[in-house]
This record gives structure tokens, C-alpha cells and sequence, in this order.
């Protein structure tokens, strides 16, 4: 994978790619593909041979309505997919039945982000029942599996659109992104802690004199191993000075 | 990110992770989440304060049987998460009103993942319409959130559970995997798939005499650039045989 900038390849252009529904029955899954859509920042949503009724209901529904409410409806695939320069098919089949090349979605996923940097890119999902036919599938440049196991290879049409959507809005670099966090405690905090804690122990007979050095260096390790940041080492502090405060009277 | 066995430690163990629905009212969601867990080949789910009738419901529908029929009930989030080493709650929100460090899905999945080798982790959804409590995410070591677009955060339930497990189960090295396909055909194949169409081309008068040599290389170069495999070679060889033979009679 490129640590930088994926090969000096342009952006891609997320108005490229084109989100084809064929033959889809369910209007929850109609909606659910376009909500998934909105979320991942896609608005390109087309239907082929839609169930009319399935596709009103899915209107008609909640959420996502920009992305429903411009989706176009196709009388056939080559006309959906006419002006895209990549049309690449989805499928939970082996590869052993297909005459296409078959690419995982990690790798797929890939291709896909370099090609919408240039040109518009469809993404097939079949109807429920039945996935791509044959003759879809012979629209397609190739196909693309999600990397489910094999037992149970087919997903349900609204997680599949969001699987895929997350792998192609996903960014690589991210994966080296700290979190966000306040800021790591500082030395001089944390060793306040150790010497108020120490104090309380002391007083409360936890430390005994002849231990006190080894107890200390304990102490020191154990709450730097809290990896505390300012904001709590405050908090500890003004606990630990109460507690002190009620041991003393 | 690492190119080889991913720094060292040990692979994930599937069955480590725990996958904790808390208050979910929706018995299609539920479900939609049992599927998607059972794709991608993770079946521990754990249900806290789930609507009594909305997990019968879910139960006696379709599909991934084997995970809600062994989903568990706990009565408070602290049992459901007991065992678990690493406790991470997902969230739409942005870090600024949180009072834990959030990490994006790409940098958080590395690592639940990585702690999965050695111990149980607990992935926390919350309700549909309200996510995780404040009290909730109390229990949890850090928030995860997956990287959708600010204007439209919020995730469908059975979505969301689709994404964090792919990105789990997803296979860094596989974004280099090349497609399985089938043989390239070889430059005797090309050849003489150049010599036929170039005796169909004389014959149907496309070719002049006097341009023969540089057509000749046009279309060797044309069909170079077909990237055919074997079989459609030979498909293609057929096909201009028997238009040659047409031709000649």
C-alpha cells in the first residue's frame, strides 16, 4: 500500500461513481443502499427493471431522500451504464463458476478509487434473490467479491452497498492516525501524585518505614503506567488531597 | 502499515470478539447484525436491555440462526462485558463533545485486532435512535467511529455492524492480490490471431496493397493491447476462420 500519495494519482471524484441497483425487490434495501450512499458522500444512485411499487415505498420512507429522490430509473443495464468507463459487477460467488476475473473488495476497492479519479465508474448489485445474472454480469468489466466466509458468502443488499462504499471512501493513511486525545500528564504532575499518594499510604499504615524507598519506586511505576493525561492527574490530586485532609483530622 | 506477517504478533482469534447490542428496538436490526457477524465468521452476540419481543421476533426469522440462537442476554452492561480485556464503544458523534479518545475505524480496527490475538474484546452498538449513554461509554477504554461524511453521521444499526466486522476480518495484504484469471494467451496465439484478421481485412478490401506493411502493425499492436486469455483467443480464431471461409465462397 502507498505511504504517501498513492502513486501521484489524482483525487477521486466521488460524483464518478455510479451506484446501479438491478432488479432489486425489497424497498427497505432500496433505502438502506441509498442511506449507506449518503453516509460515504455518494449521490449517483441507479435502478434497472426496479419493482415500480418498491421503488415508490423506498421513496416515500425516511432518511437519505436526496439520494432517492434524484435516483434515476433504467429500462435496461447498457442504458445505466452507458457512460461509465469501468462497470464492475458485485457477486458472493466462487470464482470457480464465473468467465470473469474475480478481485476481493480490498483490492477491487483499489482500482475502482484510481479509475473515479478520471472517469465515471458503475457499481452493480444484483437483486436479492438472485445476485447479477449471466447477461448483467456480461456488462462488466470484472467482479468484485466481498471477502465474507464460505459458509455464509451472501449479505444482505443494504450491507453489502455499505461495505463497499466504506472500502472505497475508506482512507488508507488513516490507519496511522493517533486519536484524538487531551494532553499526556507531565512528569511534575505525575510526580506529585506519587508524593501525595505516598503520604496518604503513609498515613493510613499501607507503608511501612523500612520499606518506604522500594515502596516509592513502586508507587512512581505504577502511575506512570496510568498514562494519565492533564486533566485526570488533576482530578487524582484533588481526591488524593481530601482523602489526606480527612486522614490528618 | 506493516507488508509482512504485521509486526510479529499473533493472528486474530475470531471467536475473541464480542459483538454487544445495547438497548436495540428493532428486531430487523438485530437480525441484519447476526447476518453480518455470521459473514464474516464472527458468532458471539450479546444483547443488554434488548426489547423482550424484539429479540423473540428476531429469532424466529430468516437467516444466521446459528448467532441469535446463541446470543446471550445480560441484564446490565457491566455483565456483558465481564470477560473482555478491551472494552471499545462506536459512536457518530464528533470527538469535540466526548470525554474519551475517539478513533477512526481504520486506526481502531488495527487495534481490536491486534488485541483479539490475545484476549476477549467487546464491540459496543447502542440503540437505534439514541447510540451509547453517557453511562454507556463509561465502560469503555476508547470510542470508535467509522468515517462517514459530517452532514450525515449516523449509520443504520445492521449497516454499521456490516462495516466495523469487514474492517475487522478485512485483509491488508489482499489489497495486492492480483485477480484470478485465466491464462494469457502467448505471442504465438496473438500472431497468428494477427494473420487472420489481416487475411480477412485483404479480402474484405479494408487493406490496401500499399499500406499493407503499416497495417499490419497497427493491428498486431491493436490486438496486443486486447489482453486476451487463452480461451477468448481461441474463440476470436473462430470466429474470423469461419468468416474467412464465408469470404473465399
Amino acid at each position: 500500500m502507498p505511504k504517501t500519495k498513492s502513486d501521484g494519482t489524482a483525487q477521486p471524484v466521488a460524483s464518478n461513481l455510479k451506484i446501479v441497483l438491478v432488479a432489486p425487490r425489497n424497498p427497505l434495501n432500496i433505502g438502506a443502499a441509498a442511506r449507506a450512499m449518503s453516509n460515504f458522500g455518494f449521490f449517483d444512485m441507479r435502478l434497472v427493471n426496479a419493482y415500480e411499487l418498491a421503488f415508490r415505498e423506498a421513496k416515500s420512507a425516511v432518511k437519505s431522500q436526496g439520494v432517492l429522490k434524484d435516483a434515476r430509473e433504467y429500462p435496461t443495464l447498457a442504458e445505466a451504464v452507458a457512460d461509465c468507463a469501468l462497470v464492475v459487477g458485485t457477486t458472493s460467488i466462487g470464482p470457480r463458476v464465473l468467465d470473469h476475473p474475480l478481485r476481493r473488495l480490498e483490492y477491487g476497492g483499489k482500482l475502482i478509487v484510481r479509475k473515479m479519479a478520471s472517469a465515471p465508474v458503475a457499481l452493480l448489485f444484483g437483486s436479492e434473490k438472485f445476485g447479477l445474472s449471466n447477461e448483467d454480469m456480461s456488462h462488466c468489466h470484472w467482479l468484485m467479491r466481498i471477502p465474507t466466509r464460505e459458509g455464509h458468502g451472501s449479505m444482505n443488499l443494504g450491507q453489502a452497498v455499505a461495505v463497499c462504499l466504506y472500502e472505497i471512501a475508506r482512507n488508507p493513511a488513516a490507519v496511522k492516525i493517533p486519536p484524538e486525545s487531551k494532553t499526556t500528564a507531565s512528569a511534575d504532575d505525575m510526580e506529585r501524585f506519587t508524593e501525595y499518594l505516598e503520604t496518604v499510604l503513609a498515613h493510613s499504615g499501607y507503608v511501612h518505614a523500612r520499606m518506604a524507598g522500594s515502596t516509592r519506586m513502586k508507587i512512581r511505576r505504577l502511575i506512570r503506567r496510568m498514562n494519565l493525561n492533564t486533566h485526570d492527574a488533576g482530578v487524582w490530586l484533588g481526591m488524593l488531597r481530601q482523602i489526606l485532609w480527612k486522614l490528618e483530622h
